[in-house]
């Protein structure tokens, strides 16, 4: 049981492919802490999954089962944090429903992050209407277990905005104090960039290192990591500025004296990227390796993994139904 | 147990209000023929009455016990008609989330039943986002029963049609056959004036005689209703075409010889205004006196009232799940 200083955190993932470094240094690693902490819920979003390509729906089982195995593999603990699976949880839908009557689609049109999302996914004018409403529904998955704390990337910060705003309207109109206001934690970690000196690590971008990939992978794609491109010789002096292998040793290289040399070394000349790639490929194994044999070992019973997961759902739906019946209580709709 | 000739017929009301002359004359007398054919869902849309004022939830469910009570009191029997309450229905909820992702923002711009309905609400831009996306929860709440006959007014027919763009898009993604195409069953019935003369009956236009009318309401009413307005002395020749009245007797009165007599009469002159509206009194009160003594027996107990519609959300929920379980397989969606 939660003890009365501690605060419902909600985070989630949308299960479309196993997840890569970019989550656990943008977010995976802030929940280890934040489940030691606080009253943790975090969420498989298969139902938002959707939203933009509703044809994957037949993927999303099997990726719903590889988030799960990272989760419990980097070490998110289920007596700590309870995880659940969106569509399971149908309160959700319920309460999206009713906050779609508290939002006018005008305010929908001016969300910041929907718009460039929009435009990134070149949907123009042929938007599904369920990503033009997403942000709805977050505030649904948020208040649905009473959210106080949602870790966020910048971006995000136009949805938490909308939740609050749907949170004061229905406080309002029905007077009540059902739901507290969310507040986001913004990472003060940079994003992790991608293999290919990207700012973004993407699933789909072709330039991620999984939490999953073999030993070999591993290695290969470390060894094709974009770094200076003027640094052509051994002997010339390179950059690290911008220099992806060692964005990487600076996030996770832990003798940050050795980063320090090493980077000297680079930049005076003398130093081979062959080299640097080499400590970073010792230091991430060291890093996955404890996570891909636990990983392997967990996937030997996926019914066990996937128990796990249903079996938060399950104390979710108490929950959310818990929050439901006070929501109807509020808005008077009890039969 | 319905035979296999018989269809999933849904019909259903917002609860705004007690129901009028003018749903039964439109569709409640009809719900009493399809009982006795179908297999009828009556469903009392309650999440939907939200749409365009979210404010006025406090209203509903007295609302909803108000149409429960003309339901009943009409003779719709719930031994042949399964009625039941949509926000008790998560699965509608569940189903319209899914639904979003394959209808885009512009097709929902375009419907004409939704545009017109904004401009007569006057919602300009600011349209909320749960009215704007009505006709998706429409489908849900259709296919939820797996609905093949839907008895609607002409102005319904867009959102048939999108019913089943929506119908087919999900039995095309998902290789299935889980929901059969509806049919939109278009009235023959001429809709019934208001007692103004206006093209509608409506609940708010105050040109009402709705089905809980006391006796002396009823004659207050016939009698300030609209004729013609150059029929001034008994002996002048009078107007039947647009003359209330007269379109009233001849959908209630059941002695069209006697209806024509009448209206000969009048058009030759000679007979005086109050002599037809105490024949409409007359016909009205016949009509309307044994479904306000039965109403007035039910709302004795209201709590029986509401477990009949309890009881029939019930056998609802039932194949609501069922359907949810056939959507999930069809998605692989199941965990």
């Amino acid at each position: 049981m939660a003890s009365s200083h501690k605060k419902v955190v909600l985070t989630g993932d949308r299960p479309t492919g196993p997840l890569h470094l970019g989550h656990y240094v943008g977010s995976l690693s802030q929940r280890l802490v934040l489940q030691e902490q606080h009253d943790q819920y975090v969420m498989i979003a298969d139902v938002q999954a959707l939203t933009d390509n509703i044809e994957r729906a037949h993927q999303v089982k099997e990726w719903v089962g590889q988030v799960a195995l990272d989760y419990l593999a980097i070490g998110l603990d289920p007596n700590k944090t309870t995880f659940f699976i969106q569509s399971l949880i149908p309160q959700i839908a319920e309460l999206t429903v009713y906050y779609l009557d508290l939002v006018t689609v005008n305010r929908l049109k001016r969300n910041p992050t929907v718009k460039t999302e929009i435009q990134l996914r070149g949907f123009g004018d042929s938007v599904p209407a369920g990503f033009f409403v997403y942000p709805v529904s977050q505030a649904a998955d948020i208040t649905v277990v009473k959210g106080e704390i949602i870790p966020v990337g910048e971006d995000q910060l136009p949805m938490i905005e909308q939740t609050n705003e749907i949170v004061r309207s229905f406080n309002r109109i029905f007077n009540t104090n059902v739901f507290p206001e969310a507040r986001a934690q913004v990472s003060s970690v940079a994003r992790l960039p991608g293999t290919d000196g990207k700012a973004k690590m993407g699933k789909s971008q072709g330039n991620a290192i999984f939490l999953s990939d073999p030993e070999d992978v591993v290695v290969k794609k470390v060894m094709s990591m974009y770094t200076d491109p003027n640094h052509v010789h051994v002997n010339d002096p390179g950059k690290v500025e911008g220099n992806t292998v060692f964005t990487y040793l600076d996030v996770f290289d832990a003798d940050k004296q050795m980063v320090a040399e090493m980077k000297a070394h680079y930049q005076r000349g003398g130093l081979g990227d062959v080299k640097v790639k080499r400590r970073l490929i010792d230091v991430l194994q060291a890093f996955l390796t404890p996570i891909r044999e636990r990983r392997a070992l967990l996937a030997q019973d996926m019914s066990a993994v996937m128990n796990v997961m249903l079996g938060g759902t399950q104390k979710t739906l108490v929950v959310a139904e818990r929050t439901m019946q006070e929501v109807r209580e509020a808005m008077h709709m009890r039969y």
